[in-house]
């Protein structure tokens, strides 16, 4: 079990949110609610979503790349999820 | 009715699917998925989140700032709705 | 003679202090600085581009977009130079 | 001396060229060049900023986080700089 995963609570509970935020942009275009508003709520469940992928990855840096005691092959694997990681965020 | 919910079906399927990528995340921590997993489907869903904001911005711009006819009230609204969202984008 | 070089002093200040970061980054290099050093001198250089792509954006839109009496011409080449500019920014 | 100027030639060419593109932005603001092009020229260099910070930390995480035989510090100290790259990168 990961890092992520030990107490998942809290994580989850910010995925949950997250969730709610998507939920409410699919109300708001069944609804036909003006596309400045739509905007808007887009625009902050993507933030949200920026900010979880930090989270995630400054933890997975630690935990799985710096910390003592790791194989080499597992600070190779996750050197290479970081970089993918990493990779989407510039796209 | 804005352009964005003229015709809905498109942008709702797409929004479902970002849905459908949060509800895997979900899922990836309450099973105690190994990290570089969760760390992956947090970062295509960014992706994909990103993706539908640029298209919505795109859109809006074109509907509400640059097309013939709109009143000036109307440009400076959505001239303020873009700079927000694309605030947002480069934070 | 666009909005930009109204005032030009301002801006070229800030693109001054941008190409000494460059100049202060090339220096790391040559003289064989610690790899954190320059990886810093980037992102800080960096951070400073978005900064300024950020602000002519905005003033762009304002001025070319947004800005009553514009002609639809006009208007129609600012959203498209805005779109191109935003779509390299999630690049 | 680290990996990055372990062999300089190939990254202080590329610095070069964003130091030119960035000399570029400030003739063209001194000629009173058109909006549209200026920002043209500021989100090129942008870009180009960008993929060099990409390359610098992709190489700073596999020479100073996953590489075998660093010590426990040396790691510690290469995620924070990692990191605090990544943060900027999400400002």
């Amino acid at each position: 079990m990961g890092h992520l995963t030990a107490d998942p609570e809290a994580l989850l509970k910010r995925v949950r949110r997250i969730a709610g935020q998507v939920a409410a942009i699919e109300r708001s275009i069944e609804s036909r609610a003006e596309c400045g508003a739509i905007l808007h709520l887009v625009a902050a469940a993507r933030g949200a979503m920026s900010g979880l992928l930090d989270e995630i990855v400054e933890a997975h840096i630690h935990e799985h790349l710096a910390k003592p005691g790791l194989s080499d092959d597992d600070r190779a694997k996750a050197a290479q999820e970081v970089i993918q990681a990493f990779r989407r965020y510039s796209k």
